[in-house]
């Protein structure tokens, strides 16, 4: 690049910035030794030779894009072989990597590689034996295999007892068989299957003389180790082109009537005995909720990091471009300067924030009934599982419309691929649809509420997280503290729940059986369970910043708690109707609240900058035209254009060929 | 195809039916007469030999997609060209072509030649002279040129005055000097520009003797007719890849000192005589709002069409689709039995129905407008602007969010590129941002509407949109019926504008500037100007239902009115906050209503494919694997994967280049 001189308008937000960016760094990294490794890791990452396109993946075919993935994909796996440290455990591993995103750097919509690590191995690790794991893990670590994991099916996704693939065991041979009944009982989606992995664990219904005994996994070599040719009776491919994704290189899977041998079944938690007698462990069925919130937990990491880049690019855009007049005669504002801009974005930075708190606050709390679970004590599981699912939906819904938010805010550039911000909805949307549908999700949410509200009504003691739905404390005037929004809310959770619950009486009462009834009432059992959410986030979110902020420096921790503060108004602003039903809040209240938003908005803006500054994302993981430190934007979009193969040559050969013809009124 | 049988499920929806399928759609098209000239256009065009894709345009590179598109949209022109009739008005022409969409069948993310007809012709038409006309024009029409129409720059969109390109007169050559004078005045966005037009109508600041005379057009060449080699001085390429449009071939244009001659300035509008004498005409100048208006319009259409095509997708996939257990023992349902699947999908169709009847009355109205502006009455402009303006935000944000909701509501299917969601979407969403970004539109329409509630406090007359506002009508109970509904929205219109008005005042008062005070009350603004949005189209909805549907049979006239029901109870329900703010809702109301609404959905499920059937989309026009008539979708999600190149070879060439060296360790 020619100049590498910051933009001026961006110089000047830095300058007049009010608290120290790099202390706000180090509090997001929890400690100013990870911002250490993690620019390292990033630094090392980032020198290795050929690891960064000169032509911009979105100008290749789909197939060039795949291979081009393969081969990035290498080198990033080895770049970051090394980094893997023994001297702490796992979960501080997975802690300390939460903000980790170097290798979105390298691969945007992700590698064909990412299953290996995220899913199969994980899969060993928690349905193998002892001496299966010792086996395949070992394989597995060492990258002799290549291998991805096989459950959602054409025809089945979230409801798990309907997959179709069956695995019929054949005591003779003690072998089981694997085959797809149907087209809709082939695999679909998994990542690498296509052209990648040649060992997959497949989960599958399994059969023995004839009866079913549920979904087992099973683990499956479906190419040559040599060849790399798919196996006989195995039919693999890939399933095209997505909204996202596309260089993970989702595959389809179908079997006719593949024959492996017995012990390919991953055998801890059921086994299948070689005259096929089927066991199964009692108490180990519900481990499987531990991984099932493991990777939701990720999901709210992923859906807040993804909102942090997009609102980074679009304050920085922000900043630098300057459009209309508000005054006669003085200069263009920056964009930054409109309130309704500020609207838009402001909301997104302390969105991340909200998140950032709630995801480690949600780890820990995994760490901790984990570690329970291994103690054989399950109690505290269900109340996990609810939490991870509500946070999963409105950590995925909440930052994947401000994404898109922020990309509506960069006006027409914000449409260009370029901006990064059309990749970044992308692959962020996704999380509303995979591990989980969100509605169902909420309807399981739901589920669990309607329970404790049961409960509440006998007096029973009821989980941390539901123990508001017991509090019968009047109504009061209105409280505008933080406190006392928080109660409001709990007020709306408890008043939604309420009417859904009298709804699904009233629909008792007129004939209907208990599951329509349920279906009948299910929009209002969804809000109750987002509601229920809404009260979560907001609780943690105070208080985390409250008691972890109390170390920082004054100016951070003022401008920290003015975002934890803009965060409370707005969303009682936006969920003012379910207030003014369910709590004393009058008219009044709420054009107080207006002007508190609006002065807020204000006191933060000098900061917007700073802000996203301290998420310190190198411009090699932003990507974007739109967003790079230096705030070039208008420089950087003319070089990505210029890097177009279309724009190599002066004249197209369709000119030639089709237009030329045309426009002599010959074709 | 390997089968043509209609999916059992979709049969079954289809043999339960209430109404006339055939009579909804001679419904849609104002006339059976309509209908059969839309299917004999559509079976024409989609017989031309080579006009659709072997393989689909997602496979290709942005190159080869560019190059194809060009192919394509040769064909296509020849295929229209024939069916331009003379019989009728432009008027009557473009109302009669609402429904028309076949090009998209073609070419999903449309034409590099977009621009020429939809822009070029138009500006020529309206700004050129008579004689220019003459030349331009019947150069445009046979094809003897290609055209685009060059406004937007990269440092400048909505806010024209603040373009860059400067046209400054050399009286002593007759010449006008085109020069880009910095990077952000590159022209940047126009479809075509990059590599297939070669003439340009280019918006640039007018310099005479150093005086600035405003934005005025030029009619340039910028490539060689006969080699189509940029001529000298001219600096054009494209911009690279987007969310959408990636056939539209956007460009952008720098010029170096070009020196064109003076007749090239289209000067209906302002001349300037030899001597370097500006004339402008003092009439004509508002008469460009005119043209704006039509492409608003055309907005709402699109936007509406495009909300068609996705809700028509998920309502056919909801009905194959089979998920999970409502009761023990049960087969799976169908996921349209759904409620929260029918909350997601039904206000989608009662939306596309709201705004059908929107667009066909507005443009009635810019049609009557535009007849009284020939007569020099300008009095009904204002009004149309502003309605314009408001009905482009509102439809242009509900249609993409209810399309992303389409999307979302089919899972991870509806993430398929081959879905043709996502596409929907991408061109929709850009609704959002071109022709007047949505937020800069309603602070416009909040202009109106402060100096109409001047106007009302000084008791002036009102335009009738607005006439509401000067009610004084004190509230009364809640009031449920249709015509109830609408005054109490009006309630809220007029009380969200009262409360942005009071703010201004007080902002003032607290000593802020006019402006100053305006853009701290600008949220509030905006959201008055969308809830009087809300007001016209509830009013307009309603009353056109009632108007039209008189004489259609009563079982097609009823599920009309169920939806058009639907579409006020929902909203109703979705402003719940403002409605008990600004009326006399109550607790007791909402409970109501939610039963209502509820019910609503019970009524319309059975109906729900006969619907969108009714909107008679042909498949090609649909383009999806989860939409079409027939509903074999996960045969077609098949069929479509396996035209994948990558699946072409049972090994990628990357295994034996990257991945085997890797996994022996050797890379």
């Amino acid at each position: 690049m020619a100049s590498t001189k910051v933009n001026t308008d961006l110089q000047n937000e830095r300058d007049k910035c009010t608290f120290n960016v790099e202390e706000l760094t180090n509090f997001l990294d929890e400690g100013s030794h990870n911002t250490k490794s993690r620019r390292e890791l990033e630094k090392k990452v980032l020198s290795v030779k050929g690891i960064r396109d000169e032509i911009p993946e979105d100008y290749l075919s789909h197939k060039e894009k795949y291979e081009n993935a393969v081969r990035k994909s290498v080198l990033l796996y080895k770049a970051l072989k090394d980094y893997n440290r023994n001297d702490i455990s796992l979960e501080e591993k997975i802690r300390g990597n939460l903000r980790n995103v170097i290798a979105s750097a390298i691969l945007k919509d992700n590698s064909p590689f990412m299953l290996h690590g995220a899913m199969f191995m994980i899969a060993i690790t928690g349905q193998a034996t002892d001496e299966q794991k010792k086996y395949w893990l070992k394989r597995a670590e060492n990258m002799e295999i290549m291998g991805t994991y096989a459950q959602t099916e054409l025809g089945h996704g979230t409801f798990l007892r309907g997959l179709e693939t069956q695995a019929t065991y054949d005591a003779n041979t003690e072998e089981f068989i694997l085959h797809s009944p149907t087209l809709s009982s082939y695999k679909w989606w998994p990542g690498g299957l296509a052209h990648t992995a040649n060992y997959c664990v497949v989960m599958a219904q399994l059969y023995i003389k004839d009866k079913n005994y549920g979904i087992q996994p099973f683990i499956v070599q479906i190419r040559d180790e040599e060849t790399h040719m798919p196996l006989p009776g195995i039919h693999v491919g890939e399933i095209g082109p997505k909204l996202g994704f596309n260089t993970v290189n989702n595959g389809f899977l179908g079997f006719n009537h593949v024959r492996i041998p017995r012990d390919s079944m991953l055998m801890k938690n059921a086994q299948v005995l070689k005259d096929g007698t089927f066991k199964a462990s009692t108490t180990n069925s519900k481990l499987v909720y531990g991984t099932m919130v493991y990777v939701r937990v990720t999901i709210v990491n992923s859906a807040s990091t993804y909102l942090a880049r997009a609102v980074t690019i679009a304050i920085r855009y922000a900043a630098i471009r300057r459009q209309s007049q508000l005054k006669n005669g003085e200069p263009e504002p920056q964009i930054l300067d409109y309130v309704t801009q500020q609207h838009k974005l402001i909301i997104a930075i302390a969105t991340t924030h909200a998140y950032h708190f709630t995801v480690r606050w949600l780890w820990d709390l995994y760490v901790k009934v984990n570690k329970e679970l291994g103690r054989g004590q399950l109690d505290n599981l269900p109340e996990l599982h609810s939490l991870a699912c509500a946070l999963k939906v409105v950590s995925s819904t909440d930052c994947t419309a401000l994404i898109e938010k922020c990309r509506l805010a960069c006006g027409g550039h914000g449409y260009m691929l370029s901006s990064c911000l059309p990749s970044l909805y992308g692959v962020s949307t996704a999380t509303c649809t995979y591990e989980g549908e969100n509605t169902v999700l909420l309807l399981q949410v739901a589920r669990s509420l309607v329970k404790a509200w049961g409960q509440a009504l006998k007096g029973q003691p009821l989980s941390p997280s539901m123990a508001y739905l017991a509090d019968k404390s009047p109504s009061t005037t209105w409280d505008g503290t933080l406190d006392g929004i928080i109660k409001s809310f709990q007020k709306v959770g408890k008043g939604k729940l309420s009417a859904s619950v009298s709804s699904l009486e009233q629909y008792r009462a007129s004939g209907l059986s208990p599951e329509d009834a349920w279906n009948k009432a299910s929009i209002q059992l969804t809000a109750a369970a987002e509601a229920h959410a809404r009260v979560i986030v907001l609780t943690v979110y105070k208080t985390e910043v409250e008691r972890k902020t109390a170390a920082l420096s004054p100016p951070l921790r003022a401008v920290l708690h003015q975002l934890l503060e803009l965060y409370f108004v707005f969303w009682t602003l936006e969920k003012m109707g379910d207030l003014l039903l369910y709590t004393n809040l009058s008219e009044k209240d709420i054009r107080v609240l207006q002007k508190r938003y609006e002065d807020l908005l204000e006191k933060i803006r000098p900061n917007a900058v700073g802000l996203v500054d301290g998420f310190d994302f190198r411009d090699e993981v932003l990507n974007s035209t739109l967003g790079a430190y230096d705030g070039r934007a208008y420089e950087r979009l003319m070089e990505e254009a210029l890097k177009s193969p279309l724009n190599a040559e002066p004249v197209n050969q369709s000119f030639d060929k089709y237009l030329k013809p045309f426009l002599r009124g010959k074709l």
